[in-house]
């Protein structure tokens, strides 16, 4: 776990910026944004990638997607709307192995999706 | 309700080639799919959208995920990796109002996000 960035992140040792927090959830800015809003939410709990989640994790899946509905409505995106994305493993372009959710929005992504 | 394309779809009402079912997920094959694989994935409850989702539908998005990971097991798409999408909203071209969630595999989708 040492080793994992986004668990420093959440522990403060690499600097983020930080846009929500709770006790399981952790969301910050995407430092290479590939749009105008881009965040990043974790679990606090290091979970490698959705492949890894167990049944145990449910709640926190369902609480990571309640706090993408806070962020998006405190960012003011729910309206226009956003995408959330999960990539998990090679081929989806997973580069840090824990699991986390893009948000992206402002700018109009159409029917494309990848 | 009784509009809902996904509801019927659910129903059997409009048939779509199943991929996964339990008491409260149900998923089958896009029908215009972007990749090799593509796979929506549905609560059998009819929310609208990721911004409608409440705290008491946590542990139903918990299960759409772990469904998610039995699924890519399944197609053992699981090894080589999967991207999932969800589009809320106009912005990211939400075209059908009930919560989907898409499993797109069998490409390498690099980096690129949108």
């Amino acid at each position: 776990m040492e080793e994992c960035l986004f668990c420093k992140i959440i522990k403060g040792e690499i600097p983020s910026t930080k846009i929500y927090e709770d006790e399981n959830v952790y969301a910050f800015k995407d430092i290479e944004p590939v749009a105008p809003v881009h965040i990043l939410v974790v679990p606090k709990k290091h979970i490698s990638s959705l492949n890894e989640i167990k049944e145990e994790d449910e709640i926190l899946i369902g609480k990571i997607h309640i706090a993408i509905t806070k962020i998006a409505k405190e960012l003011g995106i729910d309206k226009d709307g956003y995408r959330v994305i999960n990539n998990c493993g090679k081929d989806a372009g997973q580069t840090v192995m824990h699991l986390h959710f893009h948000i992206v929005a402002g700018v109009n992504m159409g029917e494309k999706l990848i």
